[in-house]
């Protein structure tokens, strides 16, 4: 399966800016892309970065530390340096409505879309993902968005503003597309606002977890859920 | 398996106190038990109330709408009024540590717990409940707690306060169990603050979801994550 992860490279991550300022956003960001890339080539997948603006994969998107590499195959680790990078300046939907008419994905060559912040991402997700059935597999995220998919229809096209995952509902019932709707935590976590921090702590396994140890980001308890805070 | 499912009966869910009032929330909390118990039993498990007092369940855990039942078997609905209520006062930790001191569960006989805030629950995140491995399996809830347990293990002990998730990771190392991790969306969504309210209008297959919209909670599009309002 081909897996195109959209980035946005030039100002990322805008909401997060009450706990990181922008260079730091950047640098999270970029190590969250790495995760994602590594979690799906792990899970044997090819992937394509569709970036707004250029992005060095050798510079963002390895872990800190070479000896804290989390995914690995047959004891290796998992590299992603080498991944292709598109730019293309336009907003995301066209952007990734382009790559879809390009490539008309039927069910002998899928194209998945994977959002580049899923920090919680594993090779166990991405198979999950690709496993789902249905010409349009969605994996929803929180507060209604979509942040995985698998399109397996070569007329089905996408609108992430608002609340994508029922309009992709739509969208696929227009085509005629059946939908499979992916049930993963890991996949619901797009990491958007402070409070997604606490789960990158919690349940991160790799680079974007480190970086925010690193930057001495860390879990506070509180009366409900717990949060993240910054030293 | 046997699930037992934990109810704050007297006052539940007070961190929805700005949408709805308290006999609102006693109702909404009582249609989510409802559907939580509906998706255990068509997933073909016994369950048992734990509640911290009296639970009507003829009065509670059936729909609004009865041709709107969204859970059937053989296309007969699923009807919850006979599910054993045990009342227990104190907290939930020792309530529940009780029960799994006189149980003694093993991978023979596993025992459930499954919180009754879970609105999201489908008979399909039960079976895959169910199916995870471990001598104990967790399926986390968003901000680091536990919203499922499968324990198959004689001493394994709970603790819900605070970042539960980690301490029963904790718990379960010190007595030598293994721990599984559910990866689910639908288990990782408990109820508890206005925001997961849209998750429930979004995702939602049964009573909880008809009552909110009866309600005149709905959908609104933000510049971020869809939020719930109410008229």
């Amino acid at each position: 399966m081909d897996v195109l992860v959209p980035f946005a490279a030039e100002r990322p991550k805008t909401r997060l800016g009450a706990v990181l300022d922008a260079a730091e956003r950047r640098a999270f960001a970029g190590a969250m892309l790495g995760d994602v890339l590594r979690a799906i080539r792990a899970a044997g997948h090819a992937s394509e970065v569709l970036a707004t603006a250029p992005v060095d994969l050798s510079a963002v998107a390895d872990p800190p530390a070479v000896d804290d590499v989390p995914v690995t195959v047959d004891d290796v680790p998992v590299t992603v340096d080498d991944v292709p990078v598109t730019v293309d300046e336009r907003p995301l939907s066209p952007a990734v409505n382009d790559a879809l008419a390009a490539r008309r994905p039927d069910a002998d060559d899928p194209l998945a879309v994977v959002m580049a912040d899923l920090a919680l991402a594993t090779p166990g997700a991405i198979d999950r993902l690709a496993a789902a059935g249905g010409d349009v597999a969605i994996a929803p995220g929180r507060g209604g968005g979509t942040n995985a998919l698998v399109v397996r229809h070569p007329e089905f096209r996408v609108d992430y503003h608002g609340a994508s995952f029922r309009d992709h509902r739509a969208a696929a019932a227009r085509v005629g597309a059946d939908v499979d709707v992916v049930d993963s935590f890991r996949l619901s976590t797009d990491v958007d606002e402070p409070a997604d921090l606490a789960e990158v702590l919690l349940h991160g396994e790799g680079a974007a977890a480190d970086w925010l140890r690193d930057a001495g980001v860390s879990l506070a308890a509180t009366s409900g859920r717990v949060e993240a805070r910054r030293e």
